[in-house]
């Protein structure tokens, strides 16, 4: 499979991911660890399944403290494509400062910007998704990567699709980009058709996605390209730049101003948000799926999620989805159905101070 | 509160306590644990209990491996008071041993048998109805506590009572003991009345245990009373004695011969056979009962019961009735209702060949 000329990755590696405490810690986040059981990493297989299309040329966007982490993990990589953030200020200046490193580079380049957290099953799927993307976005346009919804999802925002364009297999014009909706609201797009998840995956020229914030957030565009163009300026410009999610600076103007597609991509894509969708990622047979040495885990007339992480037997009995992640120093109990309030332990473990568990 | 004159108390200690695993473990067994969070072993809360009436008038019997930890445990006893069996040859064997060896010291000596993992809330009504059964005992009979029933049970055997003793506050003839029942009889004894459970406390005269199980097994009572007599052939008689439980061999053909008497204590014991009823002896609040470090966990709309075991964080979010045993090696998950089924684990690990985790 060919390389995409002149197509660049920006990856941006965050999120504390306190869902799935006391498996991802702030010292080693989740998209550094391996949750699909395969040996490479959430961050790594990112790389992998970008790699028939972009081969080295891929820039990774971390904080300050996981850069040495994110390095160690990328040997490939050059050790200057990772970008670290002295700290965090949100979406558009992660990927904005890629886009200003690599549009100096190559100043054609078409960037994409893919998450490090997420899993994508059809990695062809996707492959090709992106490759029309990229062929769009030539013309001088953001594209988005918009999921067909298969059910009335309240943890996604939505993008509202509009016309088909000419000359490619499945890209259409995206009219409104619209906040994560109610169950009702939900429905309502469901049946209304013409609606797309937003997958949060952009697409686009890196001089047009800078020049398109430049018109709503000239300073922030400035700022970027300003750090691109002298990177010893980093930590002195960085704390003035604007904190803004990429969507709100500029996928949501530029969309209402006609200057953005969206491609469907085939199939399903998962950010592991919690031990609920990180169990239907796993392979099951009659006992729980099981993340880590099977062989640790005796579970009697039971089902769900065992992570067996603490180089200690693990024993499960009778307990219908329950959730099980053993660490070495701590363990979490909760079921499939609860996992969205771990978050509640990360919180109470921070309220007494005991930042050596987080 | 004066000592009883002339009265021993006989302490097996043994069981496996395998519905306790991961706590209990072959190593450190149930009678060795802190299971009340009061800081005494159960073993050292049957010696506690039974000090007002014997002073260190006490023997243990227990198997050779746990000699050493049974001495460490009790400082204040002579290292003697603790006596080895070679091997397990179940209850006849340990209790009439230890009476074999205080009637030797004491010819008048009455015993009564306390095995060392019962946890009994109310030591003082516990004391009062021992009090009355060594009266009963020294006129020759073998006396043994009965609990009056508070539901149809199916876990303890039973002993029918019949006529009241003159001179005792609540002594009766015990009249048949009764293996542990079906539900349809347990319930038919509960409406009939006059039903006790066996609560597997004997006491009587040393003299009178040895010469009434000379009755039925005179090769079993010489050869204890050798072994009393002889110290050092304990090795060389042990494994030709006879392997049977002290209520086939004696009380239950005394009973039917008019020669036991039951005196019922007040309120309850508990054996501590599994983690439903070690829940029901902690105290309990909003959130699980929890033996170990409280400040270790982190139970979020939850309830049960928490071992903290192993110096981890236990975080519990959003579990019914739900039982987490936490310790160095392994973790156990299960619920209350599905306590009992906790000994398939440990088979499940003795099939696996991991006797290090038993």
């Amino acid at each position: 499979m060919p390389e995409v000329e002149g197509f660049w990755a920006v990856v941006p590696a965050g999120g504390a991911g306190t869902r799935l405490w006391p498996l991802s810690r702030a010292g080693h986040p989740k998209f550094l660890l391996d949750l699909t059981g395969t040996g490479r990493s959430l961050l790594q297989g990112t790389l992998d399944r970008l790699a028939p299309l972009t081969g080295d040329h891929v820039v990774v966007v971390t904080g300050a403290v996981h850069a040495d982490a994110v390095r160690g993990q990328l040997p490939g990589l050059p050790a200057d494509r990772v970008l670290a953030e002295p700290a965090p200020r949100d979406s558009m200046a992660a990927i904005g400062l890629a886009a200003a490193v690599v549009e100096r580079t190559d100043p054609d380049a078409v960037i994409g910007s893919f998450a490090a957290d997420h899993v994508i099953p059809d990695a062809d799927a996707f492959r090709t998704a992106v490759r029309e993307a990229v062929d769009v976005a030539r013309g001088g346009h953001l594209v988005t990567l918009g999921v067909e919804p298969t059910h009335p999802a309240t943890g996604f925002g939505y993008i509202r699709a509009g016309e088909r364009l000419d000359g490619f297999p499945t890209a259409l014009r995206a009219v409104e980009f619209v906040e994560k909706p109610d169950a009702e609201r939900a429905a309502g797009y469901l049946a209304a058709g013409g609606y797309r998840w937003n997958a949060g995956m952009f697409v686009a020229r890196a001089t047009v996605l800078l020049d398109l914030l430049h018109t709503w957030h000239p300073d922030l565009a400035d700022g970027l390209r300003a750090i691109a163009a002298e990177p010893s300026r980093l930590d002195e410009l960085w704390p003035g730049l604007t904190r803004i999610a990429i969507d709100h600076a500029v996928a949501e103007p530029a969309a209402a101003a006609g200057h953005v597609d969206v491609v469907p991509p085939e199939g399903r894509r998962d950010d592991v948000g919690d031990f609920a969708s990180l169990s239907a990622l796993l392979p099951g047979g009659d006992g729980p799926h099981v993340l880590g040495d099977a062989d640790a885990v005796t579970a009697l007339g039971s089902s769900g999620l065992v992570v067996a992480g603490g180089a200690r037997r693990v024993a499960v009995v009778g307990m219908d989805d329950v959730v099980v992640v053993d660490t070495p120093d701590a363990v979490l109990v909760t079921t499939r159905a609860r996992a969205q309030e771990v978050k509640a332990v990360v919180d109470a473990l921070r309220a007494e101070g005991r930042e050596d568990l987080l």
